[in-house]
C-alpha cells in the first residue's frame, strides 16, 4: 500500500476524509474537511477530487462536499443488514401503530449499539437515537438485550470498560450491570425507565435468527406507570420478527422460560 | 495519488473491490474478489486486509469477506437521503396499510432510478426492485415521474440513450416516451400497467422539497381494472410527504393543474 511521507496509507487518509462527515456536519468545504481529517489542504483537495470522480463524494455548484449517492449505494446494496432491516421495518410499523412512539432496531458494534433502523412518531417522547447513530450498550435497552445475549468475551470486554452514565438511573456499576444482564436473559426483555432521559423509558427484546441473537428491537415511551405493560407487545413482535428472519424451517428457539413478572424494585 | 504499474490509483482499486459485492453476491472469498475486480490476487489480499482493518470490509472465521458495518455506518450517517428516507418510510407505511402492496422511494442517478427505500407486503404482486437496486428510468413509474421533472439536459441524455424494454408495454421509443413524460407532468403521476411485468402496474408521484422534485414515491399493484383508482391515494400521500420534507415555511408548489382523468387509450 502506497504511503505518504508521514507513513499513512492512502486508504487511511480516505477513511479520515469520510469520517469528517457526521450527522451534524453532512456538508463541508474542502478546508473544513482538511481541518477535521488533520490532512494538508493540497492532499485533501486532491483526494476529494478523486473521490468525487468515483461518486464516493459529491460536490455541488458552490463546491461544498457531501457523501455521494454511489458510496451509499455500494455500502447498502450488499450490506449484511439489508434483509434484516427490510423485514424489521414492517414490524416496527406495527409497533408504532400499536404503541404510538418511536421504535428502533440496533446491532452490537464494539462497545456500542449501532442503530440500523428507526421509525419516529410525531408525538414521540425524547429519543436521542438516529439511524447510523450509536449509544453505549450499558445505557440503552437495546444495548442490554444485545449484551445479555453476546458471546462471553464481548460481555467481559464491555463490563471492564468505563461505563458512561446519562442520568442517575443509567447502569454504570459493573456488578449492577451483571445482575441486570442475568435478569434480561431470564425474563427475555430489557426495561430501562429514565436510563437515558428522565422522561423516557426504553423497552427492548432480542431478534433471533436461527437461534442466534442478531439485533435488538426497542421502543422509547414516556416514563410513567403505563410503560411496564408494553413489554408484552414487544415480546410478541420480537418473536414474530425472529420467526420471519429465521426462515420457514426453524422456530425462534427462545429456549428458557420467559418470566415477565414485574420486579419488586421497579 | 499513488499509482500502480498499470497506472491505477489505490482509490480506483478500492472502489473496484467494493463493487465486487452485489446483492446476489454479498459474501466473497479473496480469489472471487480478485477475479471480479480484475486485480492480481496478492494486491487484492493486501487491500482486503487493510480495508478490513478499517472496518470497510468484514472477514469471518472462514475468511469469507463481506461489506463491513463501519462502511455502512459512514455512508449512512451523513447521507443526504437519510432524512428523506426516515420521513418517507412513515408515509410508505400508511400507503401499504391503505393499499396492501409494495411501496418504494427512488431517486434519479444517471440513467437509472436508484431505489433508496422499499416496503414489501407478504401478499404483494411481483416487484423486481430492492433497496439500493436500480431500474432504467424509462421502464419504471418512479423513473417516469423523476424524468418528467428532471432538468432538460438530463431528459435529453436519457431520451438519446438506448431504452431497455421488459415487456411489450415498456416505453422504449423516444417519441412515445416524450409524449408520456408530457402527460406525467400534466396529470401529476405516472401510471404503468404491465411495463415491467405483465401482472403488475406501477403508479408513482413526485416528492417535492421546496418546489423541486427530489424523489419519486411509487406502488406496485396487480395489473387489473382496480389499479387506476389508486392514483388518488398516491397523490395525497405524495403531497403530504412533500409538505413534511419541505419544512413549515413553504408549500409544495405543485404549480400546474393536476389532471387525473383516465386517458382514452388506458
Amino acid at each position: 500500500m502506497a504511503r505518504s511521507a508521514s507513513g499513512e496509507s492512502v486508504l487511511e487518509r480516505v477513511v479520515r476524509i469520510i469520517e469528517a462527515f457526521e450527522p451534524a456536519t453532512p456538508v463541508l468545504t474542502v478546508s473544513e474537511i482538511s481541518r477535521s481529517a488533520a490532512l494538508p489542504l493540497a492532499t485533501t483537495a486532491r483526494l476529494v477530487k478523486e473521490m468525487a470522480e468515483h461518486g464516493l463524494l459529491h460536490r455541488d455548484e458552490e463546491r461544498r462536499v457531501r457523501i455521494g449517492t454511489r458510496m451509499w449505494e455500494l455500502a447498502e446494496r450488499a450490506s449484511p443488514m439489508q434483509r434484516l432491516r427490510e423485514t424489521a421495518v414492517q414490524y416496527m410499523g406495527d409497533l408504532q401503530a400499536a404503541i404510538g412512539h418511536s421504535t428502533q432496531l440496533g446491532v452490537l458494534d464494539g462497545n456500542d449499539v449501532l442503530f440500523v433502523e428507526r421509525l419516529s412518531a410525531p408525538e414521540s417522547v425524547t429519543n436521542v437515537t438516529q439511524i447510523a447513530g450509536r449509544l453505549p450498550v450499558n445505557a440503552s435497552s437495546v444495548g442490554l438485550v444485545l449484551l445479555a445475549n453476546a458471546p462471553s468475551e464481548v460481555a467481559r470486554r464491555v463490563l471492564r470498560s468505563p461505563l458512561r452514565g446519562y442520568t442517575a438511573n443509567t447502569i454504570t456499576d459493573e456488578w449492577r450491570l451483571r445482575r441486570e444482564l442475568a435478569e434480561v436473559r431470564q425474563r427475555g426483555f430489557a426495561f430501562c425507565p429514565g436510563h437515558i432521559h428522565p422522561d423516557a423509558t426504553g423497552i427492548a427484546v432480542p431478534v433471533h435468527r436461527n437461534g442466534k441473537v442478531v439485533a435488538g428491537l426497542g421502543v422509547v415511551v414516556p416514563n410513567d406507570d403505563q410503560a411496564w405493560a408494553l413489554h408484552r407487545t414487544l415480546l410478541v413482535t420480537g418473536m414474530a420478527l425472529s420467526r420471519e428472519v429465521s426462515g420457514p424451517a426453524s422456530g425462534t428457539d427462545l429456549g428458557t422460560l420467559i418470566d415477565t413478572r414485574r420486579p419488586v424494585e421497579a
